[in-house]
């Protein structure tokens, strides 16, 4: 099968010029396949103070009310991505910017409420997927570009982008031999979270296990890695999780960051 | 040639619900190909005013500073594109949200300054549209969502949506025979701006040149016509202004509205 790089950044790609341009030399330099997952970064955040739409919780829990989809929806939807693209586009990598609504990309569900109203929330999985479209835009050369966002009955959903890249991947699966890389702030994850030296460079579920059970991993990092595992349980043959830096320079096999694999291996 | 129907939209139906409810169900019915060109409408100028970005003018022209141009990209990119196809996508309609860098759809020039720099400003031509990627997305079966936005030198420009409409019209006009609709406020070119009723049914180049010669068109409409022209000069079939409910209705043959096209015709 051929290989087919997913690769999801988040705000510390996205807030630091230097990084944001960095990263864009790199990720347009890997020859192979690829698609681009975004989240939304600190732009949000400031958008929304100016604008009165402030964070809103219940009982502890993030909640995505009428305002606040309206906000993701221009940010990530509209100032990020399509930013994203004009930048990809000079430097010569064809892309182009989708959010789950457009060409049907990712058909979500709203979450259903049971304690919590989450509100304009979208649950989706990897049926939910086109990969048709995915298909016909990497073969004609074009990089998809894909805002946390997904669609249902008429409505834009906010999704969290990590579920996004981990549905993609499992998705696509069956049709490349798919790398999943997950850039995120620390170089990789830690065994110990005050220790930046301290990365796990290999783990596979048994060794993932024995770390949860001794409770080693900061809690930061379990959902990314249950969106890890829950790929390499679909098929998705490799996820990587680190610095964006580190991980995309030539997109060389051998990596920095935590290798993630189906087999059986050691952690350092 | 097959038929391609290429329908611009601004204010009038974006910002009313009821019409735009209204608009996404005839454009759904049109059986034929499609493409939708939208402006950008009252929600630009009241989110601007939010965030203290107000209308810049310099000798009485509007000038599209970094902020400004940030804004649109996420009005017209984010907000209104991503919700225009999520809209459609409930109604059966499988949309597509583009701007003019996504897949290098129109490739602009950042308007030269001469007396007065208008700033993040593009100039496009059909010279600069992709149209192989829109043959591509129309064989799918996929509707463009096109926002009046173009790039040049990795920057979201922007542009003015009727040009938009009226390059895309020109660039297709080989493939297809195009009918250009231009969607506004009125029913139609008025001879009086004062009557509402009083709706030119027929417009050719001769009837529009004595028109302009006795002083007659309000000056509102003449930027719409100018693009009008332009498309039919280029080999544009017939472009056709006025309301959108009476334009798109069963889009049948015989509409209301002001038809414009190569062939003599007088205006009544």
């Amino acid at each position: 099968m051929n290989k087919l790089f997913i690769i999801k950044i988040g705000g510390n790609v996205l807030d630091d010029p230097e990084s944001f341009k960095t990263f864009l030399n790199d990720f347009t330099s890997i020859p192979e396949p690829k698609i681009l997952v975004h989240g939304g970064g600190k732009a949000a955040t400031k958008i929304g103070e100016k604008l009165g739409i402030l964070p809103n919780y219940t009982q502890g829990r993030r909640i995505t009310d009428e305002a606040t989809r309206d906000l993701v929806t221009m940010v990530y939807g509209g100032l990020i991505n399509r930013q994203l693209v004009a930048r990809l586009q000079v430097l010569g990598c064809n892309s182009m910017g989708l959010t789950g609504a457009d060409g049907n990309l990712l058909k979500a569900v709203k979450r259903p409420v049971k304690d919590i109203d989450f509100g304009f929330v979208g649950d989706v999985t990897s049926d939910g997927v086109n990969t048709s479209l995915l298909l016909f835009l990497l073969k004609q050369n074009i990089v998809p570009v894909v805002a946390p966002l997904t669609h249902a009955v008429g409505d834009v959903l906010n999704t969290n982008a990590d579920t996004v890249a981990s549905v993609l991947a499992i998705a696509l699966s069956k049709y490349f031999d798919i790398r999943l890389i997950f850039c995120f702030e620390k170089k990789g994850v830690l065994k110990d979270p005050q220790n930046e030296t301290s990365v796990i460079r290999k783990l596979n579920e048994s060794t993932y296990n024995e770390l949860l059970s001794q409770g080693a991993l900061a809690d930061g990092i379990l959902p990314k890695l249950e969106n890890a595992f829950s790929a390499i349980h679909a098929g998705v043959r490799e996820v990587l999780i680190g610095a964006a830096s580190d991980l995309l320079k030539n997109a060389k096999e051998e990596t920095e960051g935590t290798l993630i694999t189906q087999s059986r291996s050691s952690y350092t």
